[in-house]
């Protein structure tokens, strides 16, 4: 492979259509068959892409950990902090229900208009 | 937004260089500045591409169980195979040592030559 000169493509398989303390995710409906079988109590893990970063957040690789200037800056890989070169958010979720292609769950730490990229079994 | 015909590119910050009970992920060296302040016993989030799907593998949003055929199949989104649209994969880490830019942990569920696109403290 040719290491760091290769990029990923990511198609969003859906998007953060509310976020409050439940949230509905709207997949897209070509990957509604993905949700076959959801259960109550399902515990999810969520990827999304927290898109409202600029260039330089995704540039910078130390931050004050929660933003607290008070401590001494850390390397983001240590945190998780959306600054980072990649910013893919892991929320662990409760499937709270499905409407069509709508899901809707509590705890995700998300802002609406965030992709979805990935949903999986969690933790 | 345009929604579902958006892509996003991601760039890898290191690699999986070697995979067993403990495994070592070489960041590339313009990214080490991320890992500043690493302590010891850190358990860690590892995100990685699953680098040896194939188109079918990222078309199928039904699978078995754990691969058991003697059990029905369910939604991709509601398991954690690799099979999946993004295949994205999560592991949690317990941080070992490191050594200049290659970081040793155990418990990455990954496979050598598999791209590291991110890592967050965890879980």
């Amino acid at each position: 492979m040719c290491g760091e000169r290769q990029t990923i493509t990511i198609f969003p398989i859906g998007v953060v259509k509310f976020a409050g303390e439940i949230s509905e995710i709207e997949l897209f409906p070509q990957y509604t068959q993905g949700l076959k079988g959801v259960r109550e109590t399902e515990t999810l893990q969520i990827l999304y892409w927290m898109h409202n970063l600029t260039e330089d957040d995704r540039n910078a690789l130390l931050a004050h950990p929660r933003g607290d200037r008070a401590r001494p800056k850390r390397g983001v890989f240590l945190l998780r902090s959306p600054m980072r070169p990649n910013p893919i958010g892991s929320s662990k979720v409760e499937f709270v229900k499905r409407e069509k292609n709508s899901l809707f769950v509590r705890g995700l730490d998300a802002l609406e208009g965030s992709p979805v990229i990935d949903i999986k079994c969690g933790p």
